[in-house]
């Protein structure tokens, strides 16, 4: 394991992700350690799990745009990151979009996990976009992120079946147990140097033949 | 098994689909007949396959307007399926737009195989639109047939795995073994009257509480 990998973790609700990725780590699957929290919303049950954990919680005031990050709330993300050394930013339901400061100083190097199989259903309330929609198959993606919405190159997806009887609450706790699965396993894959990108599609080098060390995580882009 | 619910197909191509369907009937896994096949391509390799299994081939010149049945095309289609007393229709890689004559004629009686987990990657191609795209789960899907395109409630849906050293040729025959497997069961279900239709969501009955006889598959469309 490289916990060298130093991982950045940015939430803005429950956690139930954040969490995932913390007993990852202490379990030695994740391959990197949670260095930080950053959230814009003081109250989220997610910095007292975060504060459980001993994990360093840094609130940022995301500014005054909807849904978005003003430019100085994102300069003030990246330098509590940078403060923190992260290698690797992950968003555990960060409920604000990412905007170019961020991916400028982050690039190939911010996660997202979403809980559809991507690209059906991006944006807000995925699961229940799939339930109304009355697929049978829906799942979670883990994904890098880019400019667009939930639009970046796909680094795992997870199916869940969706039952007859299924409610929309059922099922959101069954993809959320597939998020809590995908998303440590993905981290370790950038932790341990593993992902390539070429063009829209990611592919892993065989853990065996990949050197560990910091910063072994970035991934390299190969032609399209 | 009740066979006499019966099938008609509409295939352009290679006819892989009808083949399935032909075998499942065969082997008393469709509970219902194939009658007919129609195609508006009379050199299609499905032709051959239909003949070959003594199954009444109709060629319909599918009128002038590229990618869609001009309204002649589609009333003789009409017509054929009724002379042949089917009761639902299926599209195995027809590669014509269904129109409202046929729409009205088979209401909640036209099923369509598509290659991809729908909503993602609907119309043409799917199978390359969802290796470009880089996802790791795709898959089939059979569906409804309504007037947009591959846009119908979905009856069933198999996930399929994309791996990082997968070829298209490689995914695309796997989606088809899916499809092959998927087609005939979602016939079944339709063929023992179990499917019902709820807004855009597919349920099944339980299969023992279906009284099973002709007509039996015309689903009950219930309140959204």
């Amino acid at each position: 394991m490289n916990a060298d990998v130093r991982v950045g973790v940015l939430a803005s609700g429950r956690g139930s992700n954040f969490a995932a990725l913390v007993a990852a780590a202490a379990q030695g699957r994740l391959g990197a350690r949670i260095v930080c929290l950053i959230t814009d919303n003081p109250s989220a049950p997610v910095v007292a799990t975060a504060e459980a954990a001993g994990v360093p919680v840094v609130v940022v005031d995301p500014g005054t745009r909807h849904g978005r990050l003003g430019t100085e709330a994102e300069q003030r993300i990246v330098d509590a990151l940078r403060a923190h050394g992260v290698h690797l930013v992950c968003l555990a339901g960060f409920m604000r979009i990412v905007g170019p400061v961020l991916l400028a100083a982050f690039p190939g190097a911010i996660l997202n996990v979403h809980p559809s199989l991507l690209p059906s259903f991006p944006g807000l309330d995925a699961q229940r976009q799939a339930f109304e929609h009355g697929v049978q198959v829906t799942g979670c993606t883990v994904h890098f992120v880019d400019a667009g919405i939930d639009s970046g190159p796909i680094v795992m997806q997870q199916p869940v079946q969706v039952h007859d009887d299924d409610t929309l609450e059922a099922l959101t706790a069954r993809i959320l147990a597939a998020e809590h699965r995908a998303f440590p396993a993905a981290v370790r894959q950038w932790a341990e140097g593993r992902l390539r990108i070429h063009g829209r599609r990611v592919a892993r080098l065989e853990a065996t033949t990949v050197s560990r060390h910091p910063g072994a995580g970035h991934p390299v882009h190969g032609e399209a």
